[in-house]
Protein backbone atom coordinates (compact mmCIF):
# COMPACT_ATOMS: atom_id res chain seq x y z
CA UNK A 1 0.00 0.00 0.00
CA UNK A 2 1.00 3.41 -0.54
CA UNK A 3 2.10 5.43 2.52
CA UNK A 4 1.15 8.50 0.49
CA UNK A 5 -1.60 9.77 -1.28
CA UNK A 6 -1.42 12.60 -4.06
CA UNK A 7 -4.00 15.23 -3.31
CA UNK A 8 -4.94 18.85 -5.33
CA UNK A 9 -4.60 21.62 -3.10
CA UNK A 10 -4.24 25.38 -3.25
CA UNK A 11 -0.68 26.59 -2.74
CA UNK A 12 -1.36 30.50 -1.17
CA UNK A 13 2.23 32.27 -1.12
CA UNK A 14 2.87 36.13 -0.60
CA UNK A 15 -0.06 36.15 1.97
CA UNK A 16 -2.56 35.30 -0.33
CA UNK A 17 -1.90 36.68 -3.08
CA UNK A 18 -0.42 34.00 -5.06
CA UNK A 19 -2.65 31.24 -5.22
CA UNK A 20 -1.92 28.01 -6.86
CA UNK A 21 -3.18 24.83 -7.82
CA UNK A 22 -0.58 22.15 -7.33
CA UNK A 23 -0.84 18.71 -6.68
CA UNK A 24 0.52 17.36 -2.83
CA UNK A 25 1.55 14.71 -1.10
CA UNK A 26 0.11 13.53 2.06
CA UNK A 27 0.63 11.32 4.15
CA UNK A 28 -1.62 8.33 4.46
CA UNK A 29 -3.14 7.31 8.01
CA UNK A 30 -4.44 3.97 7.91
CA UNK A 31 -6.56 2.56 10.80
CA UNK A 32 -5.23 -0.92 12.10
CA UNK A 33 -6.84 -3.07 14.64
CA UNK A 34 -4.76 -5.88 16.32
CA UNK A 35 -6.33 -8.97 17.85
CA UNK A 36 -4.83 -11.04 20.37
CA UNK A 37 -6.27 -14.73 20.37
CA UNK A 38 -9.43 -13.41 18.81
CA UNK A 39 -10.06 -10.49 21.14
CA UNK A 40 -9.51 -7.03 19.96
CA UNK A 41 -7.13 -5.35 21.28
CA UNK A 42 -6.47 -1.69 20.04
CA UNK A 43 -6.73 0.33 16.47
CA UNK A 44 -3.94 2.19 16.07
CA UNK A 45 -3.89 4.96 13.30
CA UNK A 46 -0.26 4.11 11.50
CA UNK A 47 1.51 4.68 8.53
CA UNK A 48 0.53 1.40 6.46
CA UNK A 49 3.80 -0.70 6.41
CA UNK A 50 5.54 -2.96 8.96
CA UNK A 51 2.32 -3.53 10.51
CA UNK A 52 3.19 -6.90 12.00
CA UNK A 53 6.07 -5.58 13.68
CA UNK A 54 3.98 -2.67 14.55
CA UNK A 55 1.27 -4.92 16.30
CA UNK A 56 3.90 -7.29 18.06
CA UNK A 57 6.10 -4.13 19.05
CA UNK A 58 2.53 -2.86 20.63
CA UNK A 59 1.90 -6.18 22.39
CA UNK A 60 5.45 -6.39 23.66
CA UNK A 61 5.83 -2.66 25.18
CA UNK A 62 2.56 -2.82 26.40
CA UNK A 63 3.30 -6.31 28.16
CA UNK A 64 0.97 -7.96 26.76
CA UNK A 65 3.65 -10.40 25.45
CA UNK A 66 7.12 -11.11 26.98
CA UNK A 67 8.97 -13.52 24.89
CA UNK A 68 8.72 -14.05 20.93
CA UNK A 69 8.36 -17.82 21.37
CA UNK A 70 4.57 -16.64 22.67
CA UNK A 71 3.68 -16.27 19.71
CA UNK A 72 2.54 -19.26 17.54
CA UNK A 73 0.95 -17.76 14.71
CA UNK A 74 0.41 -14.35 12.79
CA UNK A 75 -1.60 -13.59 10.05
CA UNK A 76 -2.40 -9.60 8.68
CA UNK A 77 -4.16 -7.86 6.08
CA UNK A 78 -3.07 -4.51 5.41
CA UNK A 79 -6.02 -3.96 3.23
CA UNK A 80 -8.46 -4.48 5.60
CA UNK A 81 -6.07 -3.01 8.16
CA UNK A 82 -6.05 -6.01 10.59
CA UNK A 83 -3.11 -8.21 12.55
CA UNK A 84 -4.34 -11.16 14.13
CA UNK A 85 -2.21 -12.77 16.49
CA UNK A 86 -1.86 -16.23 18.49
CA UNK A 87 -0.25 -16.51 21.24
CA UNK A 88 0.84 -18.02 24.85
CA UNK A 89 -0.94 -15.58 27.12
CA UNK A 90 -2.04 -16.49 30.64
CA UNK A 91 -5.55 -15.69 30.89
CA UNK A 92 -4.55 -13.79 33.93
CA UNK A 93 -2.01 -11.55 32.00
CA UNK A 94 -5.02 -10.87 29.58
CA UNK A 95 -7.36 -9.62 32.51
CA UNK A 96 -4.93 -7.68 34.06
CA UNK A 97 -4.87 -5.95 30.63
CA UNK A 98 -8.18 -5.33 29.85
CA UNK A 99 -8.70 -3.99 33.24
CA UNK A 100 -6.40 -1.41 32.64
CA UNK A 101 -7.17 -0.49 29.17
CA UNK A 102 -10.89 -0.37 30.44
CA UNK A 103 -9.62 1.66 33.80
CA UNK A 104 -7.20 4.00 32.82
CA UNK A 105 -5.33 2.79 29.41
CA UNK A 106 -6.68 5.18 27.30
CA UNK A 107 -6.74 8.70 25.79
CA UNK A 108 -4.88 10.85 23.95
CA UNK A 109 -1.40 9.46 23.95
CA UNK A 110 -1.92 7.49 26.22
CA UNK A 111 -1.28 3.78 26.84
CA UNK A 112 -2.85 1.03 28.88
CA UNK A 113 -0.33 0.54 31.61
CA UNK A 114 -1.36 2.99 34.67
CA UNK A 115 1.62 4.78 35.42
CA UNK A 116 2.29 3.35 38.88
CA UNK A 117 1.83 0.27 38.47
CA UNK A 118 4.16 -0.13 35.29
CA UNK A 119 6.87 1.21 37.53
CA UNK A 120 6.05 -1.11 40.32
CA UNK A 121 7.12 -4.08 38.51
CA UNK A 122 9.40 -2.53 36.59
CA UNK A 123 13.10 -3.95 36.28
CA UNK A 124 15.52 -1.07 36.41
CA UNK A 125 17.27 -0.79 33.12
CA UNK A 126 20.86 -2.12 33.78
CA UNK A 127 23.57 -1.64 31.14
CA UNK A 128 27.50 -0.75 30.46
CA UNK A 129 27.17 0.95 27.25
CA UNK A 130 29.10 3.80 27.16
CA UNK A 131 28.50 6.48 23.87
CA UNK A 132 30.38 9.73 23.08
CA UNK A 133 28.23 12.62 22.87
CA UNK A 134 29.75 13.99 19.65
CA UNK A 135 28.59 10.19 18.24
CA UNK A 136 25.12 10.71 19.17
CA UNK A 137 24.89 14.03 17.61
CA UNK A 138 26.37 12.23 14.32
CA UNK A 139 23.88 9.25 14.72
CA UNK A 140 21.03 11.99 15.03
CA UNK A 141 21.95 13.72 11.98
CA UNK A 142 22.06 10.90 10.33
CA UNK A 143 18.61 10.10 10.98
CA UNK A 144 16.76 13.17 10.10
CA UNK A 145 18.78 13.31 6.25
CA UNK A 146 16.75 9.21 6.19
CA UNK A 147 13.58 10.62 6.80
CA UNK A 148 12.32 10.41 2.87
CA UNK A 149 8.35 10.32 4.21
CA UNK A 150 9.12 13.23 6.20
CA UNK A 151 10.34 15.58 2.84
CA UNK A 152 7.46 14.17 1.09
CA UNK A 153 4.74 15.07 3.37
CA UNK A 154 6.13 17.18 6.58
CA UNK A 155 3.36 15.11 8.06
CA UNK A 156 5.64 12.06 10.15
CA UNK A 157 7.82 11.27 13.52
CA UNK A 158 10.76 9.22 12.73
CA UNK A 159 12.49 6.25 15.38
CA UNK A 160 16.02 5.10 14.98
CA UNK A 161 18.00 2.24 16.87
CA UNK A 162 21.99 2.25 16.67
CA UNK A 163 24.54 0.79 18.67
CA UNK A 164 27.67 2.77 19.30
CA UNK A 165 28.74 2.76 15.39
CA UNK A 166 25.55 2.81 13.31
CA UNK A 167 22.13 3.30 12.66
CA UNK A 168 20.51 -0.23 12.76
CA UNK A 169 17.12 0.11 11.82
CA UNK A 170 15.15 3.01 11.22
CA UNK A 171 11.37 3.45 10.87
CA UNK A 172 8.75 6.37 10.41
CA UNK A 173 5.36 6.93 11.08
CA UNK A 174 2.52 9.19 11.57
CA UNK A 175 2.47 8.33 14.68
CA UNK A 176 5.35 8.94 17.34
CA UNK A 177 5.04 5.99 19.21
CA UNK A 178 4.24 3.76 15.96
CA UNK A 179 7.79 4.26 14.92
CA UNK A 180 9.31 3.18 17.64
CA UNK A 181 6.69 0.11 18.05
CA UNK A 182 7.40 -1.02 14.44
CA UNK A 183 11.37 -0.91 15.95
CA UNK A 184 10.36 -2.59 19.19
CA UNK A 185 8.95 -5.40 17.32
CA UNK A 186 11.82 -6.30 14.99
CA UNK A 187 14.09 -6.48 17.65
CA UNK A 188 11.25 -8.66 19.61
CA UNK A 189 10.80 -10.53 16.80
CA UNK A 190 14.57 -10.99 16.15
CA UNK A 191 15.39 -11.94 19.97
CA UNK A 192 18.07 -9.07 19.22
CA UNK A 193 19.86 -7.90 22.48
CA UNK A 194 18.51 -4.39 23.20
CA UNK A 195 20.83 -3.39 26.55
CA UNK A 196 23.63 -2.51 23.91
CA UNK A 197 21.58 0.01 21.99
CA UNK A 198 20.30 3.83 21.32
CA UNK A 199 16.94 4.60 20.45
CA UNK A 200 16.76 8.18 18.70
CA UNK A 201 12.92 9.77 18.02
CA UNK A 202 12.71 12.82 16.50
CA UNK A 203 9.07 13.20 18.87
CA UNK A 204 8.65 14.16 22.17
CA UNK A 205 9.59 12.25 25.59
CA UNK A 206 6.44 11.62 27.17
CA UNK A 207 5.94 9.09 29.66
CA UNK A 208 4.44 6.59 27.64
CA UNK A 209 7.83 6.49 24.99
CA UNK A 210 10.13 5.80 28.49
CA UNK A 211 7.58 3.59 29.82
CA UNK A 212 8.12 1.42 26.41
CA UNK A 213 11.92 2.14 25.92
CA UNK A 214 12.39 0.52 29.68
CA UNK A 215 10.34 -2.32 29.36
CA UNK A 216 12.55 -3.12 26.32
CA UNK A 217 15.18 -2.71 28.67
CA UNK A 218 16.94 -0.08 26.42
CA UNK A 219 19.57 1.90 28.37
CA UNK A 220 19.73 5.32 26.15
CA UNK A 221 16.91 7.51 24.49
CA UNK A 222 17.50 10.90 22.72
CA UNK A 223 15.25 12.85 21.18
CA UNK A 224 15.22 16.20 18.94
CA UNK A 225 12.39 17.76 21.44
CA UNK A 226 11.78 17.84 25.08
CA UNK A 227 11.04 15.46 27.55
CA UNK A 228 8.40 15.53 30.31
CA UNK A 229 8.82 15.87 33.93
CA UNK A 230 7.11 12.80 34.44
CA UNK A 231 9.14 10.81 31.65
CA UNK A 232 12.48 12.82 33.35
CA UNK A 233 11.27 11.49 36.67
CA UNK A 234 10.66 7.87 35.88
CA UNK A 235 13.92 7.55 33.72
CA UNK A 236 16.04 8.69 36.69
CA UNK A 237 14.25 5.95 39.13
CA UNK A 238 14.53 2.80 36.24
CA UNK A 239 17.74 3.38 35.09
CA UNK A 240 16.82 5.10 31.44
CA UNK A 241 19.51 7.84 29.76
CA UNK A 242 17.45 10.40 28.65
CA UNK A 243 19.03 13.14 26.13
CA UNK A 244 16.98 15.71 24.69
CA UNK A 245 17.00 18.75 22.51
CA UNK A 246 20.12 17.11 20.53
CA UNK A 247 20.27 19.31 17.43
CA UNK A 248 23.64 20.30 15.43
CA UNK A 249 26.36 20.48 18.05
CA UNK A 250 24.10 20.66 20.72
CA UNK A 251 22.31 18.55 23.51
CA UNK A 252 21.10 18.55 27.30
CA UNK A 253 21.42 15.59 29.26
CA UNK A 254 18.84 15.04 31.66
CA UNK A 255 19.09 11.83 33.93
CA UNK A 256 21.77 8.61 34.00
CA UNK A 257 24.72 10.86 33.16
CA UNK A 258 27.58 8.34 33.41
CA UNK A 259 26.92 6.67 29.89
CA UNK A 260 27.70 9.64 28.23
CA UNK A 261 31.31 10.31 27.10
CA UNK A 262 31.74 14.20 27.06
CA UNK A 263 34.70 16.48 28.47
CA UNK A 264 32.67 18.10 31.91
CA UNK A 265 33.10 21.65 32.35
CA UNK A 266 37.07 23.25 33.77
CA UNK A 267 38.67 20.01 33.10
CA UNK A 268 41.70 20.38 30.75
CA UNK A 269 43.45 17.74 28.52
CA UNK A 270 46.89 17.11 29.50
CA UNK B 1 0.04 24.11 40.36
CA UNK B 2 3.07 24.57 38.28
CA UNK B 3 3.21 23.91 34.96
CA UNK B 4 6.98 23.80 35.02
CA UNK B 5 9.66 21.57 36.98
CA UNK B 6 12.94 23.13 37.33
CA UNK B 7 15.23 20.25 36.73
CA UNK B 8 19.18 20.26 37.14
CA UNK B 9 20.64 19.23 34.08
CA UNK B 10 24.55 18.96 31.43
CA UNK B 11 23.73 20.86 28.85
CA UNK B 12 26.46 19.56 25.94
CA UNK B 13 27.76 21.94 23.45
CA UNK B 14 30.16 22.04 20.66
CA UNK B 15 29.60 18.15 20.09
CA UNK B 16 30.43 17.37 23.51
CA UNK B 17 33.58 19.30 24.17
CA UNK B 18 31.80 21.98 26.40
CA UNK B 19 29.32 20.49 29.16
CA UNK B 20 27.74 22.48 31.90
CA UNK B 21 25.73 21.76 34.89
CA UNK B 22 22.39 24.27 34.63
CA UNK B 23 18.74 24.64 35.88
CA UNK B 24 16.37 23.93 33.12
CA UNK B 25 12.44 24.31 33.06
CA UNK B 26 10.92 20.76 32.42
CA UNK B 27 6.84 20.43 30.99
CA UNK B 28 5.00 18.96 33.43
CA UNK B 29 3.03 16.38 32.31
CA UNK B 30 0.06 15.11 35.12
CA UNK B 31 -2.22 12.25 34.79
CA UNK B 32 -5.96 13.61 34.71
CA UNK B 33 -8.78 11.06 35.44
CA UNK B 34 -11.94 12.01 34.15
CA UNK B 35 -15.59 10.52 35.96
CA UNK B 36 -18.95 10.99 34.33
CA UNK B 37 -21.65 9.88 36.74
CA UNK B 38 -19.15 8.01 39.14
CA UNK B 39 -17.37 5.86 36.07
CA UNK B 40 -13.78 6.39 35.64
CA UNK B 41 -13.64 7.21 31.87
CA UNK B 42 -9.96 8.29 30.33
CA UNK B 43 -6.53 9.09 32.17
CA UNK B 44 -5.33 11.62 30.21
CA UNK B 45 -1.89 13.11 30.42
CA UNK B 46 -2.07 17.03 30.70
CA UNK B 47 -0.64 20.41 31.73
CA UNK B 48 -1.70 21.00 34.82
CA UNK B 49 -3.69 23.90 34.59
CA UNK B 50 -7.79 24.52 33.28
CA UNK B 51 -8.38 20.83 33.85
CA UNK B 52 -12.35 21.41 34.34
CA UNK B 53 -12.47 23.01 30.72
CA UNK B 54 -10.38 19.55 29.64
CA UNK B 55 -12.66 16.94 31.49
CA UNK B 56 -16.04 19.04 29.94
CA UNK B 57 -14.53 19.43 26.66
CA UNK B 58 -13.01 15.84 26.20
CA UNK B 59 -16.53 14.55 26.94
CA UNK B 60 -18.36 16.57 24.85
CA UNK B 61 -15.70 16.49 21.66
CA UNK B 62 -16.51 12.69 22.06
CA UNK B 63 -19.76 12.67 22.28
CA UNK B 64 -20.36 11.98 25.55
CA UNK B 65 -22.46 15.09 26.61
CA UNK B 66 -24.31 16.94 24.18
CA UNK B 67 -25.63 20.67 25.96
CA UNK B 68 -24.20 22.45 28.78
CA UNK B 69 -27.51 21.95 30.80
CA UNK B 70 -26.82 18.36 31.21
CA UNK B 71 -24.19 19.08 33.43
CA UNK B 72 -25.52 18.82 37.06
CA UNK B 73 -22.57 19.16 39.24
CA UNK B 74 -18.35 19.24 38.67
CA UNK B 75 -15.90 18.97 41.35
CA UNK B 76 -12.28 18.75 40.55
CA UNK B 77 -8.53 18.31 42.51
CA UNK B 78 -5.75 19.18 40.52
CA UNK B 79 -3.48 17.49 43.32
CA UNK B 80 -5.07 14.27 42.31
CA UNK B 81 -5.60 14.57 39.08
CA UNK B 82 -9.20 14.35 38.90
CA UNK B 83 -12.54 15.74 37.54
CA UNK B 84 -15.88 14.32 38.51
CA UNK B 85 -18.90 15.27 36.50
CA UNK B 86 -22.64 14.00 37.14
CA UNK B 87 -24.50 14.58 34.09
CA UNK B 88 -27.97 13.99 32.90
CA UNK B 89 -26.53 11.56 30.04
CA UNK B 90 -28.94 8.59 28.83
CA UNK B 91 -27.81 4.94 29.94
CA UNK B 92 -27.97 3.79 26.12
CA UNK B 93 -25.07 6.41 25.48
CA UNK B 94 -22.85 5.58 27.97
CA UNK B 95 -22.89 1.83 27.23
CA UNK B 96 -22.31 2.45 23.21
CA UNK B 97 -19.56 4.65 24.53
CA UNK B 98 -17.93 2.39 26.32
CA UNK B 99 -18.33 -0.55 23.96
CA UNK B 100 -16.21 2.04 21.73
CA UNK B 101 -13.99 2.76 24.24
CA UNK B 102 -13.65 -1.13 24.76
CA UNK B 103 -13.17 -2.08 21.41
CA UNK B 104 -11.84 0.50 18.65
CA UNK B 105 -11.29 4.15 20.86
CA UNK B 106 -8.15 3.19 22.12
CA UNK B 107 -4.05 3.82 21.92
CA UNK B 108 -1.99 6.17 21.11
CA UNK B 109 -3.17 9.21 19.69
CA UNK B 110 -6.98 7.87 18.96
CA UNK B 111 -9.99 8.21 20.66
CA UNK B 112 -12.98 6.72 22.04
CA UNK B 113 -15.11 7.11 18.16
CA UNK B 114 -14.87 4.38 15.73
CA UNK B 115 -13.83 6.82 12.75
CA UNK B 116 -16.97 5.32 10.64
CA UNK B 117 -19.43 5.45 12.60
CA UNK B 118 -18.34 8.84 13.83
CA UNK B 119 -18.80 10.04 10.49
CA UNK B 120 -22.17 8.39 9.59
CA UNK B 121 -23.44 10.31 12.59
CA UNK B 122 -21.76 13.33 11.46
CA UNK B 123 -23.89 16.89 10.40
CA UNK B 124 -22.37 18.40 7.81
CA UNK B 125 -20.97 21.92 9.26
CA UNK B 126 -22.48 24.92 7.88
CA UNK B 127 -21.19 28.40 7.72
CA UNK B 128 -20.75 31.40 5.66
CA UNK B 129 -17.65 32.48 7.40
CA UNK B 130 -15.30 34.36 5.22
CA UNK B 131 -11.72 35.21 6.02
CA UNK B 132 -8.52 36.28 4.45
CA UNK B 133 -5.66 34.45 3.76
CA UNK B 134 -3.75 37.22 5.10
CA UNK B 135 -5.81 37.60 8.22
CA UNK B 136 -5.29 33.59 9.07
CA UNK B 137 -1.05 33.81 8.62
CA UNK B 138 -0.65 37.11 10.60
CA UNK B 139 -3.42 34.70 13.67
CA UNK B 140 -0.75 32.35 13.59
CA UNK B 141 2.10 34.39 13.90
CA UNK B 142 0.23 36.24 16.65
CA UNK B 143 -0.55 32.51 18.48
CA UNK B 144 2.87 31.63 18.21
CA UNK B 145 4.01 34.88 20.49
CA UNK B 146 1.84 33.71 22.81
CA UNK B 147 3.50 30.93 23.74
CA UNK B 148 5.32 31.43 26.64
CA UNK B 149 5.40 28.19 27.90
CA UNK B 150 6.77 26.65 24.40
CA UNK B 151 9.48 28.99 24.59
CA UNK B 152 10.30 28.14 28.31
CA UNK B 153 10.28 24.46 27.45
CA UNK B 154 9.70 23.26 23.95
CA UNK B 155 7.46 20.97 25.12
CA UNK B 156 3.87 22.31 24.38
CA UNK B 157 1.51 22.43 21.42
CA UNK B 158 -0.70 25.27 21.23
CA UNK B 159 -4.30 25.75 20.02
CA UNK B 160 -6.26 28.87 19.54
CA UNK B 161 -10.33 30.00 18.97
CA UNK B 162 -10.16 33.04 16.79
CA UNK B 163 -12.95 34.95 15.00
CA UNK B 164 -12.30 36.96 11.71
CA UNK B 165 -10.38 39.25 14.06
CA UNK B 166 -8.74 38.19 16.76
CA UNK B 167 -7.23 35.41 18.75
CA UNK B 168 -10.40 34.93 21.55
CA UNK B 169 -9.02 32.49 23.74
CA UNK B 170 -5.25 30.79 23.57
CA UNK B 171 -4.07 26.94 25.54
CA UNK B 172 -1.28 25.40 25.93
CA UNK B 173 -0.45 21.99 26.40
CA UNK B 174 1.69 18.63 26.86
CA UNK B 175 -1.21 17.08 24.45
CA UNK B 176 -2.37 18.31 21.53
CA UNK B 177 -5.55 17.29 21.74
CA UNK B 178 -5.78 18.48 25.31
CA UNK B 179 -5.07 22.03 23.89
CA UNK B 180 -7.90 21.71 21.40
CA UNK B 181 -10.10 20.43 24.13
CA UNK B 182 -9.77 22.97 26.34
CA UNK B 183 -10.83 25.40 24.14
CA UNK B 184 -13.84 23.29 23.28
CA UNK B 185 -15.06 22.72 27.08
CA UNK B 186 -14.26 26.71 27.69
CA UNK B 187 -16.51 27.06 24.85
CA UNK B 188 -19.12 24.37 25.37
CA UNK B 189 -19.74 25.52 29.23
CA UNK B 190 -20.27 29.54 27.50
CA UNK B 191 -22.52 28.07 25.31
CA UNK B 192 -20.33 30.35 22.74
CA UNK B 193 -21.03 29.65 19.33
CA UNK B 194 -18.32 28.28 16.65
CA UNK B 195 -19.93 28.17 13.91
CA UNK B 196 -18.32 31.57 13.17
CA UNK B 197 -14.79 31.09 14.47
CA UNK B 198 -11.84 29.15 13.07
CA UNK B 199 -9.26 27.04 15.35
CA UNK B 200 -5.41 27.59 15.19
CA UNK B 201 -3.28 24.30 15.82
CA UNK B 202 0.17 24.02 16.03
CA UNK B 203 0.24 20.32 15.79
CA UNK B 204 -0.58 17.99 13.09
CA UNK B 205 -4.03 17.74 11.84
CA UNK B 206 -4.82 13.91 12.04
CA UNK B 207 -8.06 12.69 11.97
CA UNK B 208 -9.57 12.94 15.76
CA UNK B 209 -8.50 16.00 15.99
CA UNK B 210 -10.55 16.49 12.26
CA UNK B 211 -13.39 14.75 14.19
CA UNK B 212 -13.25 17.28 17.29
CA UNK B 213 -13.31 20.09 15.10
CA UNK B 214 -16.73 18.65 13.44
CA UNK B 215 -18.24 17.27 16.25
CA UNK B 216 -18.28 21.25 17.46
CA UNK B 217 -19.00 22.61 13.86
CA UNK B 218 -16.13 24.80 13.70
CA UNK B 219 -16.15 25.50 10.11
CA UNK B 220 -12.07 26.52 9.68
CA UNK B 221 -8.97 24.65 11.19
CA UNK B 222 -5.12 25.84 10.63
CA UNK B 223 -2.09 24.00 11.09
CA UNK B 224 1.25 24.90 11.46
CA UNK B 225 2.36 20.93 10.54
CA UNK B 226 0.69 18.82 7.60
CA UNK B 227 -2.52 17.05 7.17
CA UNK B 228 -3.29 13.40 7.13
CA UNK B 229 -4.73 11.89 4.29
CA UNK B 230 -7.53 10.71 6.33
CA UNK B 231 -8.09 13.86 7.89
CA UNK B 232 -8.74 15.89 4.89
CA UNK B 233 -10.60 13.11 3.51
CA UNK B 234 -13.25 13.27 6.32
CA UNK B 235 -12.75 17.36 5.94
CA UNK B 236 -14.13 17.23 2.19
CA UNK B 237 -16.83 14.77 3.06
CA UNK B 238 -18.38 16.88 6.45
CA UNK B 239 -17.52 20.24 4.92
CA UNK B 240 -14.35 21.74 7.35
CA UNK B 241 -11.58 23.98 5.34
CA UNK B 242 -8.35 22.87 6.28
CA UNK B 243 -5.30 24.66 6.13
CA UNK B 244 -1.82 23.39 6.75
CA UNK B 245 2.13 24.53 6.62
CA UNK B 246 0.83 27.71 7.72
CA UNK B 247 4.13 29.60 7.92
CA UNK B 248 5.61 33.07 6.97
CA UNK B 249 3.57 34.73 4.12
CA UNK B 250 2.51 30.50 3.07
CA UNK B 251 0.30 28.02 3.49
CA UNK B 252 -1.74 25.09 1.76
CA UNK B 253 -5.24 25.00 1.08
CA UNK B 254 -6.87 21.83 1.51
CA UNK B 255 -10.42 21.22 1.36
CA UNK B 256 -13.64 23.62 1.11
CA UNK B 257 -11.75 26.70 -0.17
CA UNK B 258 -14.53 29.25 -0.62
CA UNK B 259 -14.52 30.39 2.67
CA UNK B 260 -10.91 31.60 2.42
CA UNK B 261 -10.51 35.25 0.23
CA UNK B 262 -7.20 35.08 -1.66
CA UNK B 263 -6.44 35.85 -5.28
CA UNK B 264 -6.39 33.09 -7.73
CA UNK B 265 -3.78 32.51 -10.22
CA UNK B 266 -3.64 34.80 -13.17
CA UNK B 267 -6.24 36.94 -11.59
CA UNK B 268 -5.22 41.21 -11.87
CA UNK B 269 -6.83 43.98 -10.00
CA UNK B 270 -8.83 46.31 -12.12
Amino acid sequence: MNKTKSYSITRLQQGGLLAEEVEDQLVREWPLTIYLNGQEIVTLLTTPEYIEDLAIGFLAAEGFIKKADQIKTLYSDEEKGQVFIEADVSKIAESTFMKRFITTGCGKGTTFYHIDDARQSQKKVTSSLQVEAKKILELMQKMQKMSQLYQETGGVHSAALCDEQDILLYREDVGRHNAVDKILGKCFTDKEPLHDKLLLTSGRISSEILTKVAKMAIPIIVSRSAPTDLAIEYAEQIGVTVLGFARGQRMNLYTHPSRIISRKEGSQEN
